[in-house]
C-alpha cells in the first residue's frame, strides 16, 4: 500500500511505544532499575543536594555551575520573572475566560512568545534559542500564581528578586515569604519533576521544534499536551482517592471493591517502572519529615493497596507513582489542588526547554506516516 | 542499553519517515502517482465540483452532505463564525503583542478554547469533541482578518451569516463583498490545503490529542507546528522569488546561479510528490484563468526552472509545489502576503480537526523513545 514517503511502510508497535525518534543527551529512565537522570547525575541525587536553579542551569546549559555562574544565573533568571506589561495587562481577560491556570498558561505564554518577539529556533543560535526558553521558563510560575489569584478575585503578587525560584513561587501564590522546610520541599519536587524520559509532552515540543518553531510555540504545544488526562491530570486525583476513602478502616474494603471492579486506583502503577517509582520514594520521605495524619494515612493507604495488588494481581509490580506523594507533599506545603498539574508544569518548562533547544541543533522535520484503511477511492487517472 | 518501555529498542528512519503511526479513514497521499483523495474522494475533483462547506461536512461528519444537512451545516457553523466576547476583547492586546497573524491566532484559539469550556476528549462523546472543533474552525477566519485588520490600524469587520465560508473570509479581510471568480478561487484553494497526508503539524495534533487534551490544546498544538518555516511557512517566499526575480531576461541568470549554488529554489521541490503536484497544476489552472502579467511570468519562470534543473540536476524530478502557483492566485485574489500562511491554516484547521476526532476514537497515548548517548551516570544504588 502507498504511503507519504514512496518507501516501504514500516510497522510499528501502538503509540511508537519502545520506538526511537532520536538520541539524546539530556537523561533517561531505567524502568527496571527505578533509576532516572538528567545528564549524567541521577535526578534524586540532584534533588537532595542542589537547588532548582542548579538543576536548571545543568540542563539548559549542559553543566552544573560553579560559585560565579551560580550568581550569575540567579540574577538573570530572577529578573526574568517579571512579565512583559503587554502580558500582565492580558492576565485578568485570560482568567476571566476560566478553565484554569494550565489552559491559561497556554495562552499567556503564547502572547509572551509573540510580545517577547520569540523567532524560528532555525533562524536563531543557540545562545538566543537558549534566551528565549530562559525568560519563558522564568515567567511560567508568574503566570501561573497571578491566574489562580485572579481566579479568586484576588491581586496577583509581583515576584522578588531577593528569592529563590522555589520560594519565590510559593510567595506569589500566597502573599507571604513560606518557611524553608516548605519551600525546600516544593524545591525537591520541582527538581525532581524536571524531565522524565520521552514522554508524550517532550515528544509534542520535539516535533515542534523540529519543523523550526519558535520556542514559545514549542512550550505551548507541550503544555497542552501536559494537560491531557492520559498524561499530567492526576497528581490532585490521587489526593481525592484518599479523601473518598476516608478512614483507615475503610481502606480495604474501598480498595477491593474497585480492584475487583477492575477499575485503577490513581497513584498506583506506571507504564515505565517495573520497581518502587524513585520519585515516589523521595516524596514519601518528605512527607514523613513533616509526619502528622494526612501523612500517616497516606502510608497506610500505600501499604495496604499494594498488599491487596499483590494479593488479587500476583505478579504485576504495581506501586505508587510519582503523583500519590506528590499530592501529599503539595497539600502539606499549603498549594491548592488546582496548582498540582500546574506547579508540576512549571517544572517540566526546564526539561521541554532542554529537549527543544537539543532538537534544534537537528534540522530534520518529524513525520512520520499512516495507514490508509477507508474506503478506497477511485483510480486516479494518470498524469499524461 | 535500556529504554523507556523497558523493552528492546525499536530504530527506525530518522524523522520517523514512513514509520506507521496509526490508520487513518482520512485520506492519503500517493507521492508516486501525483494524487491525493480526502476519504474516498480526489481532492482536486473536490476542489473542482464542491464547496468549502461540503469538504468540510465530509471531513467532520464522514460523507459528503445532501441537501437538507447542507443547509443545516452552514446556517450552524455561520453562526459559530462570531467570537465569544472575551476572545474579541482580547484581540487588540492579543495583535498589539506583533509576530503576525499566526502567532496571533495560537493565543486566540487557546483563549476561545478556555472560554467556551471545551473539555478533554476522552471526557466528552464524538458529539461534543465534533461541536468543539466546528466552533474553533468557524473562529478561525474571524481571529486570522480581525489580528490582520487591527495590525494595520483597521477596526474589524464583523462576519456576514449569509456569504459562503470563502467569500465571508475575504469580505472580513476586506469589508467588500469579493467578486465571485475570487471567492471561488479561494474556495478552490482552502479545499485543496484542507489535509495532505500525515504532515508535521497533523502528527502533533494527534500527539496532544492522545493525551486526551481538548479540542483547542491540539489545534494550538498545529497551529504552533505549521508557523516553522520547514512546514508552513513559504508561500509568501515562493512570489517573493518571482519578486527577486525581476524581468523574463533575468531568469535563466539567477536561477542558474543558485542552482550551482547548491541553493533551494522556493516553490519547487516536495518531499512526496515524485510528479507534479497535483496541487500545483489546479492552482495553474486557476492562474490561467485570471490570466495577467504576474502569470504569464510565473508560467515562464516554471518552464525554465524546470529546464535548468533537469539540465544541472538530472534524474531528479522536481516539479513546482503547492507554494508556487498557490502565492500567485492568492496575489491575484488581493491577499496580502502576510495572510498566506494563515489562510493555508484556515483550511488546515478543518483536516487537523477531523484527525483529532479520529485520534480521540483510539485511546492509546503516543509516547516514543529516545537512545540516551550522553555521559554514563553513576551507576545507580540497587533498590533494596
Amino acid at each position: 500500500m502507498p504511503t507519504m514517503t514512496g518507501g516501504a511502510p514500516l510497522d510499528v508497535p501502538r503509540g511508537l511505544a519502545g520506538v526511537v525518534v532520536t538520541d539524546t543527551a539530556l537523561g533517561d529512565v531505567r524502568g527496571r532499575e527505578g533509576f532516572y537522570h538528567y545528564r549524567q547525575y541521577s535526578a534524586i541525587e540532584l534533588a537532595r543536594t542542589r537547588s532548582f536553579e542548579d538543576v536548571w542551569y545543568l540542563m539548559s546549559e549542559g553543566t552544573l555551575p560553579d560559585a560565579e555562574a551560580r550568581t550569575e544565573f540567579a540574577a538573570r533568571t530572577a529578573a526574568l520573572r517579571r512579565l512583559p506589561a503587554g502580558v500582565r495587562d492580558a492576565l485578568p481577560a485570560i482568567a476571566r475566560a476560566g478553565s484554569g491556570p494550565l489552559a491559561g498558561l497556554r495562552t499567556a505564554l503564547s502572547l509572551l512568545g509573540a510580545s517577547a518577539g520569540f523567532r524560528p529556533v532555525y533562524d536563531i543560535d543557540a545562545g538566543d534559542r537558549r534566551a528565549d526558553a530562559l525568560a519563558a521558563c522564568a515567567a511560567v510560575p508568574t503566570v501561573l500564581t497571578a491566574l489562580h489569584r485572579l481566579g479568586r478575585g484576588l491581586e496577583p503578587v509581583e515576584p522578588r528578586d531577593d528569592l529563590p525560584h522555589a520560594a519565590n513561587y510559593l510567595y506569589m501564590l500566597t502573599g507571604s515569604v513560606p518557611d524553608p522546610a516548605r519551600a525546600r520541599a516544593v524545591e525537591q519536587y520541582l527538581i525532581s519533576t524536571v524531565d522524565h524520559g520521552f514522554n508524550a509532552s517532550t515528544f509534542t515540543a520535539r516535533v515542534v521544534a523540529s519543523t523550526g518553531a519558535d520556542v514559545a510555540a514549542c512550550l505551548v504545544a507541550a503544555v497542552g499536551a501536559l494537560s491531557g488526562p492520559l498524561h499530567g491530570g492526576a497528581p490532585s486525583r490521587a489526593l481525592d482517592t484518599l479523601d473518598a476513602i476516608g478512614t483507615p478502616d475503610r481502606i480495604d474494603g474501598w480498595i477491593r471493591e474497585r480492584v475487583l471492579a477492575g477499575e485503577r486506583i490513581m497513584g498506583f502503577g506506571h507504564p515505565v517502572y517495573r520497581t518502587e517509582d524513585p520519585r515516589s520514594r523521595m516524596l514519601r520521605g518528605i512527607a514523613q519529615g513533616f509526619g502528622g495524619p494526612l501523612v500517616d494515612f497516606a502510608v497506610e493507604v500505600e501499604r495496604q493497596v499494594e498488599a491487596i495488588l499483590a494479593e488479587l494481581k500476583p505478579g504485576r509490580e504495581l506501586h505508587t507513582n510519582v503523583e500519590f506523594y506528590a499530592g501529599v507533599v503539595m497539600e502539606l506545603c499549603g498549594l491548592p489542588r488546582e496548582m498540582f498539574t500546574p506547579t508540576f508544569c512549571a517544572a517540566r518548562a526546564v526539561g521541554w526547554s532542554a529537549n527543544i533547544l537539543e532538537q534544534a541543533e537537528d534540522s530534520k522535520i518529524i513525520r512520520p506516516a499512516a495507514r490508509y484503511v477507508g474506503t478506497p477511492p477511485p483510480q486516479p487517472v494518470p498524469m499524461p
